[in-house]
């Protein structure tokens, strides 16, 4: 390992659609000992791909690592590094916040600032659909837990390159 | 592998957010051949924990095989089946489609049509954010499909289920 400084580094992987590489690469990186912070792994406009993104905590060496071990996974079609990039990236959360009825429209408000969109009306819960960037959805988050977050299921982040680098 | 049909499978893991849970149990479900649709991992409300979301083609036995496993890895903490359950389901994509100038309009509007946002702009490209249920964005895919998709990148699906079942 280098002494040099861990930071968040995000990847796009083109792969091909079947079983076994999504447990190959995510295998690469454990074995290396870095914990992947978030994944997803989902079909492409070609129906034989499925484009991962990856974000995983690395220090620059440890990141050309798995950058170089990646390319040598036969499955493996492209990779894209958005880690520097000023790239386009989103990422949708689900909210299920603890709500009595007289504290609905608070919440609602709250919603409504951030453009998220109420989603269920539980007895005593609202579930709430939003997305953006992280920073957007780390102050939404904040601002819920005031009133009870019950539980928050999010996607991960996903990325694509700005303009028509496809 | 038993005679029954194959049919998609929806599960929600809560793990231990460690180096080489994902692996453990993405491997675990290849090992047995089935082949993982999409699958979103993330941290949740509590931090020590991340939340898995796996959509899985199986038929009856495999899915049971595949659960009985899941809760044998000591690295698992909850698991929520919503293949019968009416839960809330959401997914995040993003389009990049190809447009000229004077095709934006026509693409901006079928954006609206679906409450999508457009969030970048090129010289010959409009980038597109949808979140929704899969039925309605493939809806969406198969109108942007007669403009060109040069890239599409799916979060994959989370669930959540209703009310106050948090």
């Amino acid at each position: 390992m280098s002494d040099t400084q861990s930071s968040q580094h995000i990847l796009s992987v083109t792969v091909e659609n079947k079983p076994g590489v999504l447990s190959r690469v995510t295998g690469m990186i454990s074995r290396r000992g870095f914990n992947i912070q978030s994944l997803t792994v989902a079909p492409t406009e070609d129906e034989g791909l499925s484009r991962m993104t990856i974000i995983v905590e690395a220090d620059e060496l440890g990141f050309e690592q798995i950058e170089k071990q990646l390319h040598k996974l036969v499955s493996v079609f492209r990779i894209s590094d958005f880690s520097e990039e000023d790239a386009i990236e989103r990422e949708l959360v689900l909210f299920k916040v603890q709500s009595t009825p007289d504290r609905r429209h608070e919440i609602i408000e709250i919603a409504n600032v951030f453009r998220a969109k109420v989603v269920d009306v539980g007895k005593n819960t609202l579930t709430i659909e939003a997305t953006g960037t992280v920073s957007k959805l780390d102050a939404m988050e904040n601002l819920l837990r005031g009133y009870g977050i019950r539980q928050l299921t999010r996607t991960g982040k996903i990325a694509m390159g700005r303009g028509h680098d496809a």
